[in-house]
């Protein structure tokens, strides 16, 4: 749909913003901060590409990897402004973030694969481009925080899956599977949630 | 082989099992311990499909998607337990890996590539698994510990592929190829085996 | 053609050796230093490999591999000796990465993909085994140093896929891009360039 094309280039831009004030640290150069927006912003969906053994995205329409670097400059030189925009820059990347993993497991049914499968894309969609970011600039990632931000998308996936296999013809199975995820994921930025106490490690270890 | 085919899923169990106990640490939630499970189970397969431009393993058979999961979550709960057996656990993981390199270098070598080529994925298969765990979790990987890993998985690959190129009819080349592996993984386990001195990096750097 | 072919190999142990000596660490064993060799020396082509989702180069040519490995071994024991040629080193490093950068955009163009997407695999050959690398010793890779090490490929991978737009017969112009690449570098390395103080990023952050 010609819609969702044009806020998937939306959601690759809020993405490369995000990532370059999540990651970005004083002294990095304007080439750094480039590479740190496009991780951030095409990671997920090139290693699901990969995984996939299908042509990755960016390779055939390279409009994404323009848009994550002009997104990415204009963070590098617009940093203030984007600092205090910050939270709404959150919501907007809960909605990429739900948009892209419902793609990815629509994309992953088409090519003929199984539902849990699809759920797996998802989630390596929705994760692993900050997860990439953070590695590649010695930060904590996402495994290492307890605040909400892979489980929206396992709930929301499945939920989905289970939709289109129960009720194929219906036309609101990616709205719902897009607001369950974008949903959670907003409760857990705007009431810090976790997950509850009982299913935190309790490790013995160190 | 049916019995290496089940062995397969028990290693698999294992490999998440002990990634869990290497790996997870204090407040981490249930999903980065699932992660981490998974990491270190199906890395190195994943990381030897994708290098062998083949279909991802656990895309068409997903049930090692499922152990894994399902064993990171056993070891979750049951972390105690599973820690007063971990020596057990480490011969299990030497079996597991034996068995898998063998299996990687079986692939290869199907795929009509070079006998050098197959003892690499082996050793990608054996070891990319827990070093992808080792940065996720930012924890010095095998490339910084003086334990012997992967050099039992180097030495049992180039035997076995040499025992397959002189003796192809004979029928327990896979068996003295695990052998090979798996004692010498046991006695660097056992004994704390390490490289002779000479052979350790004598850096004049920082 | 031949000769490229011949310093691609010389490129290749150059690589393998500046990787022993910028990553060694005291007390690593054999094999670890062999791995970063490795690592820094082909990981770039593989990334790219994979990406293009074509062959990787090494599993048909597999003597890139030895050649690595057999760097590797010989940095590892002639540790002094290279220590005191590392200047001359990176020059022959700056030369490898340049005709390796311009290989891979010529790769990339001739699978039928556009000129922007042969400028980043260039690039991504050029910066990615290195990156590899650092993130698998744990160290500041180059996206946290100021020195110019991909900026010269961008400029010298940018002029080179205008000249063959636009003079597709002229016969020198892989020449010109890799001497412009070469000597970017080289002056970046003789001279510790960095971009200017208005591209470096001025984080609020931390």
């Amino acid at each position: 749909m010609v819609w969702e094309y044009e806020i998937g280039k939306l959601a690759t831009a809020v993405f490369s913003i995000t990532g370059v004030l999540a990651a970005g640290r004083h002294n990095m150069d304007i080439f750094g901060i480039v590479v740190i927006g496009l991780v951030t912003a095409i990671g997920g969906g090139t290693v699901r590409d990969l995984i996939l053994n299908t042509e990755v995205f960016w390779v055939r329409d390279f409009s994404y990897v323009w848009i994550a670097i002009l997104a990415a400059i204009i963070a590098f030189f617009l940093e203030g402004f984007f600092r205090n925009t910050y939270s709404m820059l959150l919501y907007l990347d809960a909605f990429g973030v739900a948009m892209f993993a419902i793609q990815a497991i629509n994309k992953t049914i088409d090519l003929g694969l199984s539902f849990p499968v699809a759920v797996v894309m998802g989630l390596i969609t929705g994760i692993i481009g900050g997860v990439l970011r953070d590695m590649l600039t010695n930060q904590p990632n996402l495994l290492m925080k307890k605040e909400l931000y892979a489980t929206p998308i396992l709930f929301g996936g499945i939920l989905y899956v289970i939709l289109i296999q129960s009720f194929p013809a219906f036309p609101l199975n990616g709205f719902i599977g897009i607001t369950l995820i974008f949903g959670l994921r907003v409760a857990a930025i705007f009431w810090g949630l976790t997950v509850p106490n009982w299913l935190l490690f309790k490790s013995y270890h160190q």
